[in-house]
């Protein structure tokens, strides 16, 4: 296999709601990303999108978008890990070019959760036959582990939500993000439950938003910027499908069993990890991930955010650039924006998010009720 | 990139209804393929399936395949292209092994369109905000391409009706088709219409099914099989979204771009294939792909069909074991349904439905209205 690299990127802010259409929107942060790459070609575009059926009356979108984007002729496939889908999209055109069958892959997301109603659209990521008809959604299987979680390590009641703390100071300067307000953990706690003991500010919102990266064989990646970013490492994971078939439900083994194959891959151990775009769909996920790297020992991760080793100057800067709590988590587009914050991270491109000493840059994607797990390793080298 | 071959297959017989649910049938279909290929574990599954967020209410099914299959911890995506969704699991799979990443790769499809209504569900492959809304199907765009072909050619009334007449005779032998009746050209033109020109029996059904191929290196394939097929050539290609678009609606550009990229790959030509598992999900479609793959001169499709050029013992034998026509077309599964066929043909294992001198198998699946092409070529050595 050819190592893979960034070369472009591409996003738009994330809104509560863009006039735009899908399709629009998907096309437009391709063409920024091809922009930031300098081409007006490429072989193949792999789009990530998980509601488009329900809430656009619409499939076939890769096909559609690329057409919209003016690429007629090329590659364009559809991929999907319910909520991890747009990680999915990442892997899919790192395997195009890494196998050689494209010299330049998109891979791109976009949601438009705005028209519709989401939250049952979301909630097929869990097991219709066994899971939805009971009433439970993605909330509330979050609830079930954060109230595990809670009980089990005796977590005081603010414990997890220096999470949100985080996520809402980093989002304060990017200007891609959805919520532009500090928060505090008295906030989290005073806002209103959503499914216990899960509150509204424990959650990432509903939202629109569309980002775009180009891949390119790393041997050829200097062609088209002078600051490539390396793809070190791609890797899935599954669990059982439903927490009720696992034997330890706070243990993580989807994102464990990805870390692990990820970090062989690119050689590396955890503690070279510099920074961590974590899955913080709810303060509970992020915690967990935490301790499923390896990064804090079980029933510590939430620890690591109260003691501050989470911010931009601490241990392990979390969510730089405000995460999905803040900066917004339009489902099909989220990893995506992910990689495109963390190729600015790794190429000084950040701005006031900027982290010291950014070398290794860690992503990973959380599908459904941590069923499927996706870790993408960056690096500058 | 490093060869590929696939060294098991699975499928289950094409039904009108399965009692067993979608994912048990899918589930079924990768034991039996691991079963064939004798190995109890793979390293990724890639799962083809176009229908299920509307008609079982279910997303994430490569997961939940993969948790039914008792292959917890394996990767796990899916991916789409519309009506040539098992064709994108097929590629997916293909990247996967030839990129190195996975070792031994499951490219698997289920589809179960019995429950509920279909129809809407699959016009999602069509444009949502400007198609849809005329009312227009992906049967009322293949009724338009039948028109202006018939108009453009002075095609007779029973011209394209050989097609079905082909895929019917093939379908009598094959346990896993879903129709056993021969008709005749008569009977296609006494079915009643569907959309005008468009009759009931040039149409493909509506139905349940399920297939898998396990999928590994050439260099290891030997292990696994005494009989691997080789994937001489996976590629894709795509059109403008909607046929109004399209300058010359009647050449299907992305099948024609898709055969060039994949037989130049495969380092064959046309004349080097010795049978065509063509995507006859209509009988125009049958037709004008083998126009756009070069067997035909535009208007000159049909005229293979009632010369019998088509038949298994013709010069380029159609839909060997019935077609999307015959045997069905369960969406997901179909392109895979279509792999099995060619592997059991070029194996020696096609028992009454064996051609002769099999050595090249051609496998083209068509998503939406002709939108997303996928060229799969296969062979022995």
């Amino acid at each position: 296999m050819r190592p893979v690299s960034i070369v472009g990127v591409g996003q738009v802010p994330v809104q509560k709601q863009y006039s735009e259409t899908l399709r629009k929107l998907g096309a437009h942060v391709v063409k920024l990303a091809m922009a930031d790459a300098g081409v007006d070609q490429v072989d193949a575009l792999f789009a990530g999108n998980m509601l488009s059926d329900e809430l656009q009356s619409q499939k076939h979108i890769a096909a559609l978008v690329a057409d919209e984007a003016g690429l007629e002729g090329i590659e364009a496939l559809q991929v999907r890990a319910a909520t991890a889908t747009g990680a999915a999209a990442l892997r899919m055109a790192f395997f195009a070019v890494s196998s050689g069958e494209a010299d330049l892959a998109i891979a791109m997301g976009v949601e438009k959760m705005s028209e519709g109603i989401a939250t049952p659209a979301l909630a097929k990521a869990l097991d219709s036959r066994q899971e939805v008809p009971t009433g439970a959604t993605l909330i509330s299987k979050n609830a079930e582990l954060m109230r595990l979680y809670q009980q089990k390590y005796s977590v005081p009641a603010d414990g997890l939500a220096h999470f949100s703390v985080n996520a809402h100071a980093n989002a304060l300067t990017n200007p891609n993000a959805l919520f532009h307000k500090e928060i505090t953990a008295v906030n989290v706690l005073n806002s209103r439950i959503i499914s216990d003991p899960i509150r509204l500010f424990d959650c990432s919102p509903i939202c629109d938003g569309a980002a775009a990266v180009v891949l390119a064989p790393t041997e050829h990646a200097q062609r088209y910027t002078d600051t490539p970013v390396k793809i070190l490492a791609s890797s899935v994971a599954t669990d059982r499908f439903r927490i009720a078939d696992r034997p330890e439900p706070l243990v993580l083994h989807a994102a464990r069993r990805s870390m692990e194959k990820a970090t062989q891959r690119a050689g590396i151990s955890q503690k070279d990890v510099s920074f961590f775009e974590v899955h913080d769909a709810f303060s509970i996920m992020a915690c967990l991930l935490l301790e499923a790297t390896g990064f804090a020992k079980p029933g510590a991760g939430w620890q690591m955010a109260r003691d501050g080793e989470i911010g931009r100057n601490g241990r392990l800067p979390l969510s730089t650039f405000g995460g999905l709590k803040a900066r917004g988590h339009p489902i099909g587009a989220t990893a995506i924006y992910q990689a495109c914050e963390i190729v600015q991270q790794l190429t000084g491109r950040a701005g006031a998010n900027q982290i010291e000493n950014a070398e290794v840059g860690l992503l990973q994607s959380v599908g459904g009720a941590a069923v499927t797990v996706l870790t993408h390793i960056f690096g500058v080298s």
